[in-house]
């Protein structure tokens, strides 16, 4: 399945956003989904404990003025095709897809009639928002799992499909936290003309047509590997060094925007 | 005091160099110094366990199968105006600096008959190697320290005058090991104009002449704010995070070169 265009909002979370102070993240969720009137669903599908993340986020939806939350459990292939599951899905304004392991994630939804209930509500103008877990599989492609604090190269990083709500990126988030610059890196290599979208945590991309807006107090690093002028992918025998020229960064803090057709980043002033 | 025409060979090391196995960065370092008939300097200033540091580089240099390895340790001032000291950086063929902290051994050596004497070796064809802290210092502007893995932002780096031994650049080791891409561009855009480079462990970059190679198994993060479009230093308030636009990366693992007047990456069949 890939992407197709979309009219809703995304916001795409690196992971441990704030939920005790302003809650600037949460809250831009809660505000693009409706506010106060928001309808909001939570998906635990990627966490093995989604009693306990479900209780959290309801706690802090709930004190940032959102009384209508619910919890989408999906703990077996029924539950991503019950119909109140769907119902609830198709009832909400605000989708919010918690952390955990993204493969889970995607194993458990991808093509349900949850994921094509998800889809729906993006297409219709809803607002879809996944951190950490529920950020690496809004592409169509994702990293699976890869090593930090190395230098690029290919082992280091496996990719699969995911939930495809924005095409042509690939997500990584704790990005500065867990320096994942490298298997960011060897992820464009692999997947070369995509763009990749490396989120700190407490930070977040707000995606709405071909644009998004940084919020949270980390940036996000932009790096455009389609311009680049030479790698050494096809000469790589295992655990060979990655080499790649001509990478082009952007780093983007809250109030920094982006375009995402013509690749090119803007000021706030701009 | 800053940087001159130089003559020798710069061999800078991201730190963690291979001393058991085959040993290819000091390899590299025992070779350009001459070989078995090599005379080596370790200076020890770096470091608060300085008889223990050098007792492992006497040991694999002679493993490496240089015998002359004397050790310059310099406790006092007074040690880095004694004649013996100087007699042994003049003898030498290659000189040595350990890790430890880069503040330490600037403090110590800054615009003393040691540092002018190794500066004279330099000058006059011999090979000069500096590993972590000993890497740090080899700029006319090092970082004195720095937060790793967080989103860069001025605070989180502290610059100072190094040793002046390579011109333009800053040097960042352990790089991707330590999750430092943030405090690099944060050092880079407090120091315009200048290079960074980020050497990871057991890798080194090998200077000769307006260019460098790569060596070792991790790779060379080269990273170019000079052509960046925008920034937003002028306008942060504290805690503030940084923007830059249009920085550009280099990826260069063993064999790749780099020629540092015209900023440009070199493949090994360039």
């Amino acid at each position: 399945m890939t992407s197709e265009h979309q009219s809703g909002t995304l916001i795409i979370i690196g992971g441990a956003e704030d939920k005790e102070q302003d809650c600037r993240v949460l809250r831009e969720f809660v505000r693009h989904a409706g506010g106060v009137k928001a309808r909001i669903a939570v998906l635990t599908a990627a966490t093995t404990m989604p009693g306990e993340v479900a209780d959290e986020y309801i706690e802090v939806f709930h004190r940032l003025g959102a009384e209508d939350v619910r919890i989408v459990h999906t703990e077996s292939a029924r539950d991503t095709e019950d119909a109140d599951n769907i119902a609830t899905i198709e009832q909400s304004t605000g989708i919010f897809f918690t952390g955990g392991d993204q493969q889970r994630l995607v194993d458990m939804l991808a093509d349900t009639p949850l994921h094509k209930a998800v889809r729906q509500q993006y297409a219709s103008g809803s607002t879809i928002a996944g951190t950490s877990a529920g950020a690496a599989m809004m592409p169509d492609m994702m990293i699976v799992e890869g090593d930090a604090q190395t230098h690029p190269r290919p082992e280091i990083v496996k990719m699969g499909p995911g939930l495809a709500f924005l095409p042509d990126v690939i997500i990584d988030q704790h990005f500065a936290q867990r320096g994942r610059l490298g298997r960011l890196l060897a992820a464009l290599v692999i997947e070369p003309s995509v763009l990749g979208l490396g989120i700190d945590e407490n930070t977040a991309v707000v995606v709405e047509s071909d644009e998004f807006s940084v919020i949270g107090s980390g940036a996000v690093t932009v790096v455009d590997e389609t311009a680049s002028t030479h790698n050494n992918l096809d000469q790589l025998l295992k655990d060979e060094a990655l080499a790649v020229f001509g990478i082009a960064l952007h780093i983007l803090p809250e109030g920094y925007r982006f375009n995402l057709k013509q690749r090119q980043p803007i000021a706030p002033d701009g």
